[in-house]
């Protein structure tokens, strides 16, 4: 924020945020669509207990730079993080709000190139369709597994693209879930931008090139995590992620985060080995999560981990 | 650029951007893969006449605005021109580069879903992998064309992803184009960053975001397209794309970039209305393209149009 707001407590700087923000579209049909979701899975239960639900956020937020956007600042983010996570909390019984960057890779695809599908097709001689052989399996268990959670009602997907989609998106998510008090849990995996130009600052236009260099201010986005815990759902279990570059400040930025806003675990990466390497970071130990085999998926030890916490975490008084 | 090097010629500017620009790799992968891609073609022809070839660029290219990058600018494109225009100048006869951003929209792909994958299939009671009726016979026209395409060597696809990797991939594909002479041509639908983070005043890691608002100085990325023209395929038949928000200065912009970088096409278009309807406009004349109906592609229409008038220009002495 400018200096003129740099007063300002967390939750008015998220009020002032959001009031700024532009309109979001179909808000009543998300509205619609995490009410029968909450409905149906806050009356059902998982081996006598009631099911547990998490919210798992996935991939960069944008951040345009003009209104009618042409250019927008993004964040280094394939989803693939959130979309394995959330296969492995369906698989443990939770159900999944599974908030995702539009166009970043989804659940039960996370084994599909990155670009041409063509190639995992063939055309047999009587001209019908194949998945290749060496796909089939893989995509097979895929389609099962995808059409049993979206059927069974265990996976809602809610898509975002820019930082203001995203929050207000995920406060009513929040909204929802703390009906579940301490049987929620939020999974904050998604690239969210630390800077931001304010709506009401942005050109309208597409900026023109044609002047010299180009000189951009941009203004820090709110912390939320501290209103997510303070007023969204105070009762639900909350993981956050701090991805750096620079080990040397890893574990010391995630001690920080963890203390000041009052996560429940933070788990912490670096950009150079964040598929193999974890450290899941608690008041009271470092967990080291490294992934067992090549063809293992890290995501499967960190949730089996974090569903050990969240039920220490219900166990308490 | 900074008002140090405003002087500089575009020549030189283009220079110290490459010098400054961070190693491309895999760029012997990239010559060879070039290299057979020309020799092949350049001694094919198209009913008695040499074939022409064409080098589609497509997607947006991403500024980084940190070395290891996290963060980095890009801009709006889904590559569906560039995609769709690729199978349409394959059908005309053209051996097409189809120089893409990574992870943007694929040749005979553009009528995929923007998400789910797997919605195109079921499993049929004996659980084989099935496509959807609904889709199969687009997905089955699809597969066909791609393999033919490919397998006939009538495509060649080249990622980038930042605007280095664009620059120093256009610049060695001009330089193979150059040597098909008047039977080259550049279909320039790629959305190029105007501004960009020289090298080597980046950040090396992330930046930080506790303290306060964030100030970058953004430089203008050299305009390639005059030294395109000039230097690396003088004879070649150059058609760029201009878009815009604001109809007001869509046409006088276009006709500025037609005569300041000598093209022989500019393509222009708004961003409201650009799978609608385009303007191509030249020294003599503006035409506008409409597609004729809702299935339609507005492609189609375009890359007749340039195949024609590169003909003409073939024609000319």
């Amino acid at each position: 924020m400018d200096s003129s707001t740099q007063s300002e407590s967390p939750e008015e700087e998220v009020r002032s945020f959001f009031d700024s923000a532009p309109h979001l579209k179909n808000s009543d049909l998300i509205t619609q669509r995490l009410k029968d979701f909450v409905d149906k899975n806050s009356h059902a239960s998982e081996n006598g207990k009631p099911r547990r639900i998490v919210c798992v956020t996935s991939g960069g937020t944008t951040v345009p730079l003009e209104q009618r956007c042409v250019r927008y600042i993004d964040n280094f983010s394939s989803g693939h993080r959130g979309a394995a996570s959330t296969e492995y909390f369906v698989r443990a019984g939770y159900a999944v709000i599974f908030l995702y960057r539009r166009g970043s890779c989804q659940p039960y695809c996370t084994y599909l190139p990155e670009d041409s599908f063509l190639d995992f097709f063939e055309l047999s001689e009587d001209s019908t369709i194949q998945v290749r052989q060496s796909h089939s399996a893989v995509v097979k268990k895929s389609i099962r597994d995808y059409h049993a959670a979206v059927d069974h009602g265990f996976l809602l997907e809610l898509p975002f693209t820019t930082i203001f989609e995203y929050l207000q998106i995920l406060q009513m998510v929040a909204t929802s879930i703390s009906h579940f008090g301490s049987h929620g849990m939020f999974y904050l995996a998604a690239a969210v931008s630390d800077f931001y130009v304010p709506w009401n600052d942005m050109a309208e236009h597409k900026i023109q090139s044609a002047s010299g260099p180009l000189d951009m201010r941009l203004t820090q986005v709110p912390k939320m995590l501290s209103v997510l815990r303070k007023e969204w759902a105070p009762s639900a279990f909350c993981v956050s992620f701090k991805l750096e570059t620079d080990p040397d400040i890893l574990l010391k930025k995630a001690d920080a985060a963890l203390n000041k806003y009052q996560m429940h675990v933070v788990v912490a990466n670096l950009l150079a080995t964040y598929k193999q390497e974890v450290v899941a970071v608690t008041k009271s130990q470092r967990t080291t999560i490294r992934k067992h085999s090549q063809e293992a998926h890290v995501e499967e030890q960190i949730i089996e981990l974090l569903v050990e916490k969240h039920a220490d975490y219900l166990e308490q008084p």
